[in-house]
């Protein structure tokens, strides 16, 4: 409506409404059909994961499969947190180019200079209200707008590929956490970011899509507690692995029909077929409690918040619970071979670093990489620009892997061993 | 009303309504009366004690001191609680006979079919949603419906008899709970558990009594936090340790008048000579502070939350304050002489563990007794039923009462030694 | 208004109301100007420490910087806290004695007679809701008053001064802690007491005074988080430091003027010039984490809440943050000399004992001094009366500086070393 109504005055300029992440209100995949561009405020704590962050900026570009605008970012503190710490020197600098990596077209800050008074007098800005340039933070904006500046514009025409896709779906993060019972502790954005975490720490790059994206370009689909199904999604994903893909659910997935009606039939919905599985009960931990898992290569995993008992038809079992509970034995994490392809189904919550052991044992995994250094790739039909990213305050160690190419900021060359300063930033251009 | 309402149009349906135990709002004792028979949910959680789930189904009992329905309770998980885990195998089958046990004459569940949708939809039911009974709970409850089925018609006319009762009083609960000092952490229903479960794990049956009751038929009545007290009850309590009865009541009991008026003379209010004390001072501890006490027969206790300095005008001292406190040596418990029979006072609030060793002082125990393995008995004018009920996940070995006898439920013969499996149950019938 | 109406029908009668010491509602020091005599009512709990009931004595003596009345205190155990202790033989009469050593010309208690119902029905009085005079706070209260009559009555014309004044202002009070940002941990209070118990625990009495007072009799003028800055303030302390005084500042102090409005040229406000600084940029830490910062003189301090990145333009470093944090070496407390005076800025939230070593560095310091003593003097033209007073329920052995001198308590004579009991007091006067 407030489209439309700034369309009958000015056709032409580019539409858009700060965003903010994962926020739970709004469907940003219908919202984005009425953006001419995908824009969004970054306001990372001092404790938020690079990886976090990652995930945010990547569903912001999934939200279009687009680049998209950084409207807001603070150069410094902020002041609505519970304790807001100083950024250090050079973090401002790699916040900004961790946004480019992941599709942003933009670097822009809230706020140009500092207020006197009102409710956000205490947020930093470009310039403090004193209006100084003569302060850390002014320079290191400025080094920052001088080198943007030199970058070249055939990166605003880039786009970011990858193989794996992970499902966010609003509908389902509104079901799962209004849901009363079987527990309290239900986070729908926690539980994604352990499956996003995952393959950040082993260097795989994902695209974050809706239920309603093309499954064809994936090697592999997750979608975690995908607590609403529609019977189109159902269908769409059957014909995905019957073709060969690889379909990865988990725990309170496939509960719910879209009028959050348990699906006839029981868990996990329509999905009971493509997984060979069904699920009669779901016990509840206390966040203090954990059960073990075994899985069939001698692995050890911990079980949190939910431990679905599943009943495999057609599934194999790839992990089981374990030790002193009453289900110790039972199937924990399942494998169906479906056509061409397979689906998994994960029946409790895992860590980050668990759900990695569970990507690796089904053959998903990254030799020698560090975590530590974020390297993105943003491309179009001729060239790739590869940003490699310490995301930490300490030298980093990095195998480079555009190892004797010239590095575009300092002009250069990079060989495969190097130590990478605190926040420091390389960007190689290579063809393909 | 409700219920003369209903008799105009059916003059004999006998009227109940869900009670919930040792609920705040409502004087059950009161509302009983109007009831022509009790009935209850129960709802215990993974951690509740088993004591603390027979103390109120003998709360139940003792409104009318009568057998009682048992109107709902859950065959699985609930979904209301923070982390609703799951009844493990044999669990609702002992928490039945429990009922049983403690005079319940039905066993009924909420709910026959889980529904789809609604904020109970992840409460668990005989059936789920999806209408089957291939499933672990459906078979649970089809094995216990047929026992129940094969159990004498004798049962329900039954009653259970105690030598001990303890007093449950609405009026002191409120007046104690809503009371502006001492301390915040006073919990009525918390103190009298103590009571009830010090005597369960001695293995001693109780009556759960009103102050209106009969004392005549009791060794001993115990009154726990008798805020609120009315002279009526004052003369009764009297009369009856007068002629050799035991009395024992503890800190803030004898308070106030029922206009919650400080009864004129000072505390212990009309029970100064009954107890032989007066009490000018009672100081209150944090909870991470405790005072020791040390018995006259060389036992240590701890004193929590409320330490009155008591006087004693005729009481002898049973237990006195010591350590690093300005009121060492005080006295803390006390034994009064009156008439043929004792009063006792606790001056403090005592763990269920330090309650027992306070009961053992004064003559109360039992050999041998296993804590896990709840033993009742409800009787006719002819038999005794013997339930013995392992409440816990562990097999226990049992010193069987009931030697070579038949247990009705297995139809075997019982040794005295006996290892009982997890959740297990027996059920002996004896003449007397 | 009030004042004016009773002034019509009473032209004599004093007239004074029930302050609440460091309160944060009204500005006690406007307040009491309307004041004939100031009054307050002193409730501390068990674990108030003897320094902070010190500290709102001398706030409400600092009002008129006239003695004033102790117009309610508890004879033994309060009933509103959360657990109300009983006050220890002897603790209510030291909590008098240390009312009059700071000024107090009255012992009142709340209440004489403790009620039989209502709200503070369990709140203790000087006779129980019986009557009774028999106990153990009825006697010591009346030996207190027996010896309060005996005191001399010259005892009430007496004042109290001291070298060192420390600046109580409610307009930062309310800056301070309404701020958004940078951390909701600002506790002026807190951060205020943190000075007058480190000058408390080197025995260095101390005056409290408004932003108003007259500056020239004190060696030294403490203002921590003067938040709200007046320019007449900035002018009357750049004359007093001019002149030869000390001036101690800290953090978030010269912040905004009156109409909170930062104060155009940046951080510290009219004070830059004064202190030789300049402020950019303050961190704000988490309260689990602390700075290191190591002094000229090789002590190691911590730093809590904030800290101040100081940039000295003439000042002095004292001390500098360490540690592995971003701005290690970067100045943190500092010293400048202006005129003939000096003027000191302590950039972040430091301990008691931490100021006490800052204070110790700038040659603030006394010998020997048993702090759980507390020695107060109150003085007229001729004559002083020096309280020494043992704060604790331990015994204390005390280097008497009125050595061999009639203690007017017992009329005995006191020698240099003596063991004072608990709660003991002893009152020396002397001739000048």
């Amino acid at each position: 409506m407030e489209k439309n109504i700034i369309r009958q005055f000015d056709p032409k300029t580019p539409i858009t409404t700060n965003l903010m992440g994962s926020q739970k209100d709004l469907d940003y995949f219908k919202w984005a059909k009425e953006l001419d561009i995908v824009s969004w405020d970054n306001y990372p704590s001092l404790d938020t994961p690079a990886s976090y962050t990652a995930m945010q900026h990547d569903l912001m570009y999934g939200l279009k499969e687009q680049p998209f605008l950084l409207m807001e970012q603070t150069p410094n503190q902020q002041n609505w947190q519970t304790y807001n710490a100083l950024k250090r020197p050079g973090e401002m600098r790699m916040l900004s180019y961790q946004a480019l990596a992941h599709g942003a077209n933009s670097v822009l800050f809230f706020q140009l200079k500092q207020s006197r008074n009102g409710a956000e007098k205490f947020h930093s800005a470009i310039m403090p209200y004193t209006g100084s340039t003569d302060n850390r933070i002014f320079r290191e904006i400025a080094q920052l707008g001088n080198e943007v500046a030199s970058l070249p514009t055939q990166l605003l025409q880039t786009k970011i590929t990858a193989k794996i896709a992970i499902i966010f779906d609003w509908s389902s993060y509104w079901g799962l956490e209004n849901c009363i019972g079987p527990t309290v502790k239900l986070d729908y954005v926690q539980n994604f970011y352990h499956y996003y975490d995952a393959l950040y720490q082993l260097g795989i790059p994902v695209t974050i899509i809706s239920i309603d994206a093309d499954f064809s370009q994936y090697d592999y689909v997750i979608a975690s507690n995908l607590y609403v199904i529609e019977t189109a999604f159902s269908e769409q994903i059957k014909a995905y692995v019957q073709q060969g893909g690889h379909f990865i659910t988990n725990f309170l997935s496939a509960v719910s029909d879209t009028a959050d009606n348990f699906i006839i039939g029981g868990r996990p919905g329509y999905l009971q077929d493509l997984l060979g599985i069904t699920i009669d009960e779901s016990d509840a931990l206390p966040p203090d409690k954990q059960v073990i898992l075994t899985t069939t290569d001698h692995q050890i995993l911990n079980a949190h918040t939910i431990c679905d008992l599943i009943q495999p038809t057609t599934a194999l079992t790839l992990a089981q619970y374990s030790g002193a509970i009453f289900y110790h034995g039972n199937a924990a994490i399942t494998q169906n071979n479906f056509g061409y392809g397979f689906a998994y189904y994960i029946g409790t919550e895992l860590s980050s670093t668990d759900i990695m052991t569970f990507l690796q044992q089904i053959g998903l995994s990254t030799a020698n990489y560090n975590p530590d250094v974020e390297i993105m790739t943003r491309s179009d039909s001729t060239v790739d620009y590869h940003f490699v990213i310490n995301t930490t305050d300490r030298s980093q160690t990095i195998n480079n892997p555009y190892a004797d190419q010239i590095d575009i900021l300092s002009q250069q060359i990079i060989p495969r061993t190097y130590e990478l300063p605190p926040f420091e930033v390389l960007i190689f251009r290579t063809s393909h």
